[in-house]
This record gives structure tokens, C-alpha cells and sequence, in this order.
């Protein structure tokens, strides 16, 4: 019973995202959807990606959360359009939320080039949910250990990329990043690795070229 | 509709947790509900917990991974009896799966003092399920940031403690100790919070000592 429910469920977010994928494609906008654990530094990688990116191209964040809209706050300075989903308790976003933003509450995003969504810090549940994006990118903190991908393999292998963060705490931690980039590999052939620190900003120069060139790339997008 | 589903689901699993707690009470066995982020630690505290536990208590681990069985063998050592819970991408327990344990699959965990349970790597949706524990421990990471209570209270306000763990990395993070502390007494006055590394060592005593005095406290249990 609760599983034909789940399905149910899953197959009514699957469309939804569908509906998503061709509105975002008609208007040639990226979105990129951030999945990580709490604490895994997404908005602080958010921080530092609008600072860049909002230069050349007009950018939106979908910032969910629980309750709270700190978050929001902190990206507001980097960024002209920072909206708030607040889940009540909900553990995942769903593609019916970002759709009501696009459709109904927020139609100003269609005239961006590229919406960041930070999902709600949680590895498991966010992975199930497609939003429509075309870039699903996963962070994985070495604070963590590098044995997380093979603990929660669905979020990596439906990513795009993976974004190994707080690679300056590496000399600190117990984090074998050799194994960690077999594994995703593993689980993933097709999968991009950006190892990098905000604080040094070591790492952060490619993965800004690889989300330009995605920008560009939708930009130039002639449909199917 | 759904918000009547999952209210259903709460209740049976509530029901559920009174069962198992009717169980463990008869039988004054302490249960212990770790919950924590995914790399918060759950794994590693439990080692060095059952390390110092075992010597004088008999200790089983109920380890819940979504597919895996590598932190189970990594407890072995220290513990006559792990059992592993594959929730095949569930993203939290149900009391229903460890009353199953107690009464039909494994009911030799009734010999023991104390059983721990590591929870799936998510601080959401194992929140809202009690699975009958007496002690609710959750992990808070220095790494993680101290805005996690504040972002996901749900499992800090219904915890009797709240370990820091990873205090060995305080030097290299921006975690406001003192603010961690205020806000998690906001949220749950009565909680007990132990800032501890086992990579120094320190607060593992302070840990142990208070554990310690709830397994005899529930030995000495004469019922309500």
C-alpha cells in the first residue's frame, strides 16, 4: 500500500518536473539543482558563485529550508532575485513547488539565464525528486569521509557533478579523496569532480568555467 | 490527502514506540536513538563508545544503513552483537523495525543492558519517528556550523543530548560554540550538550559517565 502510493507520488513529481524542463528550455534558462547534507557548505558555495556569476548573467536562487530564511539573507547581497520556499518540516523539495514559482507566484524567473535551487540539507530524500533542472549538482564535504557515496549512491549518480568541498580542512580529516573519486566514478562514469575550498578559492575557478559553459551552452539551446 | 497519510503513518508508528517501550521497560534495557547528519560521526562515537560500554554492560548495536553493512563491520570488534537494517533508500526507522527485532527476528537482544541504535545519516525524517527509545543523542558536527539546531530543530528539541562532536577541528572552523550552546537551550531547555573529540578524547569521559548513569538508572527502574 505505501509503496504504490510512493510510486504514485514519484510519477505525478516526474511529470511536474517535465512541464518544468519545457518551460525552462522554451526560455533557454539553466537550473541547477543543489543537493548536499546539512552543513555541507551550499550556501557558502552559493555565496561565492553568485559573486562570480551574477556579473555576466542574470541569476535567481530557490532557497528551501524548514523554517528558517537565513540563508536567503546571506545570499540577498549577491544576488537581485533570492526567494524563499519554507517546507514546514518537509524533507525534499518537489517539482509542483519550483512549476507554482515559474507559472503562478514568481514569473519574473523567466527572465533569467540561470536559477540555483538549494535544497533542503538532506542526501537521501532530495535525490528521489527531480525539479526539471538540467544540472543536478552534489556536494560531498571531507569532513564527512569519503565513504559517503557509497553510503547514499543515489544522489551521486544522478548528478551532473560533484562538488568535494572543504578541501582546505583535508590535512585535518581522514578523507582519501583517490577512493572517494573511484567510487563516484564508479557509480557515475559521466560524473565532473570539482575538489575545492572556498576559503582558499583553490578549485573554485573550474567549477565556474564548467557552470558558464552549461549557461552559454542553454543559452544557445535549439530545442529537440 | 497526503498530510492525512503521513498522519496515519505517525500514529501507527507511535503505537508502535509503546510497544517497544513497554518491552524494554520490563526488561530495564536502556535504548539509545543516535541520529545525526550523514558523516556527523554516528559511526565513529559509537566505537569509542562501545570500547569503554562493553567492559562492563552488555551492548548491541542496531546499525541502519539504505544499502550497505560497512559501519556494522566496523563496530564488530567492540561488540558481541550488531544487527544491520537495510531500508533499501528509506530515509529514516520505524518503531515497527525494531519491534520486529525484539519480539520475533532477534529476541536475545532482550539479554542485554543497552542497545544503541545508529540511525540513518539525516537529522529530518528520523526526527518525527520515536522508535521507543529512553535516550534520544544527537549530533551536532563543528564542521556542519552552528546554525544546525536553529535549521532543523525537530531533532534537537525532542533529544535528551546533544553531542558536538569533531571539537579537534575547532581552530579550522567558524563554529560559535557559545552560540550552538544558547541556541540549542532555546530550543530544548532540558537538554544535556557534551562538546567532545575521539580523535583527543576530550568530553568522551563526561559522555560515558552520564550514559553509564542511565543504564543503571534503568536497571534500577521499578515501573511506573
Amino acid at each position: 500500500m505505501r509503496v504504490y502510493l510512493a510510486k504514485n507520488l514519484r510519477e505525478a513529481n516526474q511529470s511536474n518536473a517535465l512541464d518544468n524542463r519545457k518551460i525552462l528550455d522554451e526560455k533557454r534558462i539553466l537550473l541547477v539543482n543543489i543537493i548536499g547534507s546539512p552543513g555541507s557548505g551550499k550556501t557558502t558555495l552559493l555565496e561565492h558563485t553568485l559573486k562570480i556569476i551574477s556579473k555576466g548573467y542574470r541569476a535567481a536562487v530557490i532557497e528551501a529550508d524548514l523554517y528558517t530564511s537565513e540563508d536567503s539573507g546571506r545570499l540577498e547581497p549577491w544576488c537581485e532575485t533570492v526567494l524563499q520556499i519554507n517546507t514546514e518540516g518537509g524533507c525534499h523539495l518537489e517539482a509542483r513547488y519550483i512549476g507554482h514559482l515559474l507559472t503562478a507566484e514568481a514569473p519574473y524567473l523567466l527572465d533569467m539565464d540561470i536559477i540555483f535551487i538549494e535544497n533542503i540539507g538532506n542526501l537521501i530524500c532530495p535525490a528521489e525528486f527531480d525539479l526539471g533542472e538540467d544540472l543536478r549538482v552534489t556536494l560531498l564535504t571531507v569532513t564527512e569521509g569519503n565513504d559517503k557515496p557509497r553510503k547514499y549512491p543515489l544522489a551521486y549518480q544522478d548528478s551532473q557533478a560533484t562538488l568535494i568541498t572543504k578541501t582546505d580542512l583535508l590535512p585535518y580529516c581522514s578523507f582519501d579523496l583517490n577512493e572517494a573519486l573511484n567510487d563516484l566514478k564508479m557509480i557515475n562514469t559521466a560524473i565532473k569532480v570539482f575538489p575545492l575550498s572556498v576559503q582558499t578559492g583553490n578549485g573554485i575557478g573550474d567549477w565556474i568555467q564548467w557552470l558558464k559553459a552549461h549557461v552559454e551552452a542553454k543559452k544557445n539551446y535549439a530545442g529537440n
